[in-house]
C-alpha cells in the first residue's frame, strides 16, 4: 500500500472555521444571536461579518501566528471573533475580563498581543494595564468595542489611543477576502491564560485540530440536535467556551447572548427565547436553585455544567426544578468537556437524591478521547476500581492541549514521555469503570496521616440547610499538621443562623472525626474566579494567617 | 511556539475502535445487538467477543497490515468483526455476498486475503470462487460462521476445508489480549471494492482516520442522539454501513440484525424493537411505500437514504407513511455521507410534494467535510450557482479515502494535485447552495447535442400511477446520436396496464420533446446490484443490442 499516504484531497487541515461557512448556506437566513435590547443576526450575517473583520485585521497588519487579545463579555462582538480572529491567520486569546490590571499587562507582554479588542466596559481596567508596561515595550493596537446597550462607566471614557472601532473594522472589510486556513492542522488557533486557582497563570495553547475534535465530541456526548437556543451563561473567555462557539455553527443554533449573568437574566432568556441548552459552572446552579422562581420550566432546559465538582444536592435542586444536569470534567488543557457522566436509561428508576449523588461523578472519557485513567502518584499505575483508592487523573488525546507558550518546562511536567497529560486532580475509580473527582492534588488536606477531600467535606456542608455556599482548606495544626477549615456563607433571610459549634456538629454526623472541620469561618460571599470556581489559594492564605491550632485544642 | 508541536499526549492516532471500549463500560448491561429468534447481546458481550476474536486471529498468525476478508449479511458476527478485525492490526475488508464466484476470487486473489470469514450460506460461492484461484496461489484461512437460525442451502454443505468456526475463536480467545492500535491514523483499515456500475471494481482504501470523523460526522449530521435503536437494512458490507457500525458504539445504540432485507421484515422489527433509525437505498423505501400495511408507524422512524438519486414521489410517498427521511450522498470513495439535504425548518410550512421535491436534492457538505463543489469539466472552475449549470461534483475532506489499493493511475485520476476528489457525478448548484445530481457521468445521454440527465427523466416516470421502477440509458440514434430509452417495471395487479405509447405521451406531458424516451421496453424487474443501484451498464448493453433507431422514426 505504498502510494496510499496522505493527499491533498484527503488530508485538508482540520479546523473548526468551516463549520461557520456552511451555517451560512443551511441556516442563512435563520438567527444566530440574539442580544440585549432586540438587537439579532443571522448565520449569513454572522458569516459576513467575521469575514469583514478578518479582512480588517489583515489590513492592520495582523498576519498568521499572531496574537490578538479579546476583553469583552459574552456579546455579539465577542462571537463573532471566536471566527473573525482565527480567520484573519492570527491567534485567539480570549482573556478574561475581571483580571485586576497587573496581570492583565502581564499576559499581554507575555502573550506578545499585536492587537486588543476593548469591549466598552473594559476600557480603563485596560488602561491601568497598558500603564503598566514596561516601558519602550511595544503595547498592542487597540479597537473598541462600542455597545449602545450599556452606559458608560465613565462619560467621557479615559482617554484611550484606539485605532478604530469594531463596527469600523466590519465597515472597511472586503467582502472578497479569502479567509486564511491553517497551513497545518496543529497550527494554533487558541491561547488561554490559566485562570490560576493554584498557581501563576500559564498560556494554554490549542490546534486547530484539537478545537474541532472538541466541538464535534462535545455535540455528541451531550445529544444536541440541530438548531437548538443556546444561552451564553458560561463566559466565552472562559475556556473559549467549551468549544461551543464553533458547535453551535455546526449545528445552526440560536446563540442568546447577554451582558449579565444572573438567575433572574437567565429565567427571562429562557421564558423569552425557549432556551434548550446553556453550561454553566455549579455555582450558577445554585444561583437558579436559591432564586425565587413562582412558575416551572415551560419545556426542559439542559445544562451542562462543570468546571469544579458540583455538590449533589444543587444537582437534585437544580433537577427538581425541571431542568436536565449533565455533568462535565474539563480543564483550560483540554479545550472542553473530556469527561462526563454518561448517563444510563437504568437510573431512571432512582430517586432524585440518589440520582444526583452518581451524577455527582465526574464519569467517563467522551467518545472522541483516547484514554482516561486514574494513576497511582509514585507507581504510576492505574489504581482498583473500588471507589476508594485515589490517584491522579491522567488523559490523553485529541483535545490535549498542544502546550504552554514559552514555558516549555511546566510543558514537559505535565505532558509526560509516556502519553498522558497530568491533570492535577486527585481521583477514585468506581467499581462500574466511573470516576470520581476528590480533590485538585493541591486541595488535600493531610491531617494526621490522613487524606482527607475538600470536596467530600464540602458536599456534606451543602446538604446543611442554612448554608448557599462552602469551600474547606487546610489549616496548620500544631498537633495534626493540618485540619480542616470551613469558610461558609449563609442563606439570607434566615430566622435563626446557625452557630459555628453546630456546624461541626452536623459535619460529625455523616463524617469521620478526622474530616470534620476544627474551623468555621462565616463569610458574606465566598471569593471565587470570574468562571465561579472558589479562590481556594485566597482562603488558605487566610487560613496561614490564622496561625496553627494549638495541641491541646486540637486534641479535644 | 517553537516546542509546541504533536507529542503523544495529544496526537495519538485517531480510530473508531476506541468506541467499543467506552460503550462497554457505558451501555456494559443494555443491549447491543438483536437477532434473528432471540439471540441478543449486551454492549459488555459485544466488546469481549470481539477482543477474544481479535485475539483468536492473532493466534493464526494474522498481523498488522493482513487482509481479513469476510462474506456475511447482517448477523451478529459481522457486526463484531467491524470491530474484531481491525483490532486484531488487519485491515476489515467486507464482500458482498452477491457476487458471483469469478469476481469473488479475482477480489480475493487481489488483496491477497489471508483468511475469509465465511456465512453458512456463502459456502458455495466460496468453493466456486477458490476453484477459480491461479494453480499454487495460495487461498486464505477459512472460518465458518454458522448459523442455527438459517437451514443450510445444502445438506451437507460442500466439502470446505475450514480451518475453525467463529464461536470456536471465540471460545479460544484470550480475554487479557490488548488490541491493536494503529501506529499512526493513516493506517488503512478497511478494504471496499466498488460495487462496479460503470467500471471493473476497484480496492477503496480508507484510514483510521477517515472512518474516526466520519462516525461522528455521520452522528451529528443526522442528529443521532444516545441511545437509538437501529435497523441494519443497509447490508454492511456496502461502504461499511456508512461508518453505523462503529457510530452505534460510539452513542451505545441497539443494532437489530436481521438476515432478510424486505417491507415484512423491516416493518416487524419496526413493530417488534421500537426502530428508530435505518439506512436504505432509495430502492428500499419504494419496497416499505408498496407494502400493503394497514396500520401507521407507532413513533416516526428516521431513514437515511442514499446510494442513488431518490425520485421525488417515492419521498414523499415515504413520508406519508410517517418516516423521516434525510437524504444523503456518498460513494465507497468517502466511506459514508458527506453531502446531505440539511433541512430547514421553514421548508415545513410546504405541502409535502414541494417538500420531497427540495429533499430530493442531495444537499450540503455535512460538516466536517472540508469543501465540496461542482466544477466545469474544461476550465476547472465553479460553475454558477443557477441550478441549471452543470459540472462535476467534487470534494475534499478528512473522510476521503487514502487511495486504490495497486492502482496508483486509477487513484491519481480522481484524486488530483489540486486537492479534489473528482467523483465522477454530474451535478448543479441551486441559488440556495443545494447541490443537485444529475447524472453519473457516463449516464448523461447526449442527443443532438442536448445533455439529457437520465435521473431527470426517471423522475417523471416515477410519478406514472402504474410505474413501479424505472431506468433510463443512452441508445444509440442514427439522427440524433444518442436518445433515451427507458426500462420500466410496472406494478404488480394491475387491472390495465399501460402501452409504451402511452408512457411516452406521458412524458410529453412534463418535459421537452427531446428528454422523452424514444423506446420504452417493459421488464419484470430491473436488474440491481446487491447495494440497490441499478446495473446501467446491463441495461447500456440491452440498449446497444437493440441496435440504432433508424433515422426516419426517430425523427418522427
Amino acid at each position: 500500500m505504498d502510494h496510499l499516504s496522505p493527499c491533498p484531497a484527503n488530508s485538508p487541515p482540520l479546523t473548526p472555521l468551516i463549520f461557520l461557512e456552511r451555517a451560512a448556506t443551511v441556516y442563512g437566513d435563520t438567527p444566530s444571536i440574539f442580544y440585549d435590547n432586540n438587537i439579532s443576526f443571522t448565520w449569513s450575517q454572522t458569516y459576513r461579518r467575521s469575514l469583514l473583520i478578518a479582512s480588517s485585521l489583515s489590513s492592520l497588519g495582523i498576519q498568521r501566528g499572531h496574537v490578538v487579545s479579546i476583553l469583552s463579555p459574552n456579546t455579539p462582538a465577542m462571537y463573532e471573533l471566536q471566527f473573525a480572529v482565527p480567520m484573519s491567520g492570527a491567534i485567539l486569546n480570549n482573556i478574561n475580563i475581571r483580571l485586576d490590571p497587573r496581570t492583565l499587562s502581564l499576559l499581554l507582554h507575555h502573550s506578545e498581543s499585536k492587537l486588543l479588542f476593548v469591549d466598552v466596559q473594559s476600557i480603563s481596567l485596560t488602561l491601568n494595564a497598558l500603564s503598566l508596561f514596561p516601558k519602550n515595550s511595544k503595547t498592542p493596537l487597540l479597537i473598541l468595542i462600542a455597545d449602545d446597550t450599556v452606559a458608560p462607566l465613565q462619560n467621557p471614557p479615559p482617554a484611550l489611543d484606539f485605532v478604530d472601532t469594531y463596527e469600523g473594522l466590519v465597515a472597511k472589510g472586503d467582502p472578497s477576502f479569502k479567509w486564511v486556513r491553517p497551513n497545518s492542522e496543529w497550527d494554533p488557533i487558541t491561547l488561554n491564560y490559566t485562570s490560576g486557582t493554584t498557581s501563576a497563570p500559564k498560556g494554554v495553547v490549542h490546534s486547530h485540530r484539537g478545537t474541532f475534535i472538541m466541538s464535534l465530541d462535545s455535540l455528541i456526548n451531550w445529544s444536541v440536535q440541530n438548531q437548538p437556543v443556546y444561552l451564553w451563561t458560561l463566559p466565552i473567555f472562559h475556556s473559549n467556551g467549551w468549544s461551543f462557539p464553533w458547535g453551535m455553527a455546526a449545528v445552526g443554533g440560536v446563540n442568546v447572548c447577554t451582558r449579565r449573568i444572573d438567575a433572574p437574566t437567565i429565567y427571562h432568556a429562557i421564558d423569552t427565547h425557549g432556551v434548550t441548552h446553556l453550561c454553566a459552572a455549579p455555582v450558577v446552579l445554585n444561583m437558579l436553585v436559591n432564586h425565587n422562581r413562582n412558575k416551572p420550566l415551560k419545556n426542559p432546559v439542559h445544562i451542562l455544567t462543570g468546571g469544579s465538582p458540583p455538590p449533589a444536592v444543587v444537582l437534585s435542586k437544580t433537577e427538581a426544578i425541571g431542568f436536565v444536569v449533565t455533568h462535565g470534567y474539563g480543564m483550560t488543557e483540554v479545550c472542553g468537556v473530556v469527561i462526563s457522566c454518561a448517563w444510563k436509561n437504568k437510573w431512571n428508576k432512582f430517586p432524585l437524591t440518589e440520582r444526583a449523588k452518581l451524577k455527582a461523578r465526574q464519569g467517563v472519557r467522551t467518545v472522541a478521547m483516547t484514554e482516561v485513567d486514574v494513576v497511582d502518584g509514585v507507581t504510576g499505575a492505574s489504581v482498583k476500581h473500588d471507589g476508594l483508592t485515589a490517584g491522579e487523573i491522567v488523559v490523553r488525546g485529541a483535545c490535549v492541549m498542544l502546550g504552554y507558550l514559552k514555558d516549555q518546562k511546566a510543558t514537559l511536567s505535565c505532558m509526560q514521555e509516556n502519553g498522558w497529560l497530568y491533570t492535577g486532580d486527585i481521583g477514585v475509580i468506581h467499581e462500574d469503570g466511573y470516576l470520581e473527582i476528590k480533590d485538585r492534588s493541591k486541595d488535600v488536606i493531610i491531617t494526621g496521616g490522613e487524606n482527607v477531600s475538600s470536596v467530600e467535606v464540602e458536599a456534606v456542608l451543602y446538604t446543611h440547610p442554612a448554608v448557599s455556599d462552602v469551600a474547606v482548606v487546610a489549616r496548620p495544626d500544631d498537633f495534626w499538621g493540618e485540619t480542616p477549615c470551613a469558610f461558609v456563607a449563609l442563606k439570607s433571610g434566615l430566622e435563626k443562623k446557625p452557630t459555628e459549634k453546630q456546624i461541626m456538629e452536623f459535619c460529625r454526623e455523616s463524617l469521620p472525626h478526622f474530616m470534620v472541620p476544627k474551623t468555621v469561618v462565616f463569610l458574606e460571599e465566598l471569593p471565587r474566579t470570574s468562571t465561579g470556581k472558589v479562590q481556594k489559594y485566597v482562603l488558605r492564605k487566610d487560613a496561614q494567617a490564622m496561625g496553627p491550632i494549638a495541641a491541646r485544642a486540637s486534641r479535644m
